[in-house]
């Protein structure tokens, strides 16, 4: 009924590439009958897992290419010397309209510079943010940046809470997100000049959500916001914290339940309750992180996912397309831009 | 045998005080027999407690006092009004030799403001730190600055290094801390330019510990060092952050046991073995975070604690003076003051 929506696929990133990656296309296609796929790697070994699926074969076209971008080449070395390879042309695809987005599992570092330049960033963007969402005690929410940039300013935060708040609605299904700044505290007094300079500019615009305030590190798992504004570094390391923590409890239960006779039967009847925690938590269902703020779709699936992983990525560059959120961000950022400007707070310096 | 140590009481700071004080007195005072007690506050209060566990009375010297700071109390107000509260005058019995250590479950701010005013940063100390530790996969780890300050740069990160070292051998016994620099990732080129200064001096400098590079989020829970060194925005909202989702997963948790009647049996088999993970994780072990570079030993409780968390704080306290760990700092500062300017890598701007 509704139009097609072409995703291009770089087959060839990741740890366990091109298995994972032609089957995640299957199961995503379950969910999104719309989608077609271009797939950028080596025909001879997606040809045949291709014809495994008979659902895939029609509606997928492979463009053969040699090159592979490896998951220790540097961004810059990966930028200058793999400009043929299944990740750049995946990239140029969508620059050039043949595809709506793109998905790959490759190298986080390479992804980032390739699509920078290559897809270049929106108007009114300084800097492009990785968001990415996890389940909280309310729901789902999604924090961003999550280390694409290291440095920041009161503009980068701002434009990252407009650019998560139009993710949150498009792939989370949000009418009127939530939106907190991640702080030390939450009175207006805490926390350094840029976290302060940015919530008294959004107390005072009309995003496209609702800004909450200033929220502190334990609010994140409460669920007590939708999106999660942060600077790069701060986002990295919190984001990593969180799944070592939650890597550290499960450790520690698994240990539990051997430790004895008794818990072991315990775990026994427990067990399907515990599975559908699983389910609940399975970081598979949270992979795909977006690369925000470029003219195009770039989503990066971890590199050690599986199929329903991978198809999860699929999932999330699939509803940026369907609910048009790259032109959200466009046509919010031309209402709102006048009083984004920090220099209402702070004047600019004259250079 | 050992001499006496002195620790003053701020016995009307936190939520349950003073009962949960001088409960966690008694209970400290088992672990560590030379501990006496000089117990700031209302004598009314105090005295009939005290006269409960004849083990304190000997020991104990009440001091009437009849201000208390308030939990909402602003750190300026509380610095300027309070001169006469039980947790001021705590303090001040630190400076002027009448005890060797002070404990308080009050006012976090307000407890950091009078400190430094009080005690004073230690020579060659720009900015204190508040340092505490948690369980990890390996055993346990300190973390420090978890937000005494927002601005932080390159001397700062490296006095949190020798600071946190000194701690971890202090109160946790671990005679050589491996050090780890927090960053978004473990390459050289990674971070910013203060993280990444920090990390070419001390690859360079003797400390007390060895210097492991630059650690990741996921590092901390898996115990990858014994000292986590950060500056203050991010380590509050890492430590916040992780405190959250094992929250979080707890109640998962206790959801997943109450969701079937199979899963109310299994919890009751397994419900020894999940007692002990409790204890394991339980946080009131971990209670006591440190105000370090101080002239002096200043530690504060969780306000919500109970007194076997309260009576942690106090243990916190004690190694800190037994270890005699701020003359270690002093010492140790004096041997690589010259190694640790930054300006050996920046040169100073002239001004």
């Amino acid at each position: 009924m509704s139009d097609a929506i072409t995703i291009a696929l770089d087959a060839m990133g990741g740890d366990y590439a091109p298995e994972i990656v032609i089957k995640g296309a299957l199961i995503a296609r379950g969910r999104f009958p719309n989608l077609r796929y271009l797939i950028f790697g080596d025909e001879r070994l997606i040809q045949p897992l291709l014809n495994r699926y008979s659902g895939l074969v029609d509606i997928s076209t492979i463009v053969h290419t040699t090159q592979v971008v490896r998951g220790e080449d540097k961004p810059s070395v990966a930028l200058r010397n793999s400009r043929e390879s299944s990740m750049r042309l995946a990239i140029e695809a969508v620059s050039t309209g043949k595809a709506s987005a793109m998905v790959s599992a490759g190298n986080t570092g390479a992804l980032m510079a390739m699509s920078k330049i290559v897809l270049r960033t929106l108007p009114g963007i300084d800097r492009p943010a990785m968001a990415s969402y996890f389940p909280t005690m309310k729901g789902e929410s999604v924090m961003l940046d999550l280390g694409a940039n290291v440095q920041y300013d009161t503009a980068n935060l701002l434009q990252f809470a407009l650019m998560g708040s139009v993710f949150a609605t498009a792939v989370l299904g949000i009418r009127k997100p939530i939106i907190g700044l991640l702080n030390v505290g939450s009175e207006e007094v805490k926390g350094n000049e840029i976290v302060r300079e940015t919530h008294a500019i959004l107390k005072n615009i009309k995003l496209p959500g609702h800004y909450h305030g200033f929220i502190e590190g334990d609010d994140i798992a409460k669920g007590t916001v939708d999106v999660i504004v942060t600077d790069g570094f701060t986002g990295n390391i919190v984001l990593k914290s969180i799944e070592g923590t939650a890597k550290l409890i499960s450790e520690f239960l698994k240990q539990t339940f051997r430790s004895s006779f008794l818990a072991q039967i315990g775990y026994l009847f427990a067990r399907p309750a515990l599975n559908t925690l699983k389910v609940r938590v399975d970081p598979r269902r949270y992979n795909g992180a977006i690369f925000l703020g470029l003219n195009g779709v770039a989503v990066k699936s971890h590199g050690s996912t599986d199929a329903i992983g991978f198809a999860n990525a699929i999932g999330v560059a699939a509803n940026m397309v369907i609910h048009h959120a790259i032109d959200k961000i466009k046509h919010d950022y031309e209402l709102i831009k006048d009083s984004m400007k920090p220099a209402l707070v702070h004047p600019a310096v004259q250079s």
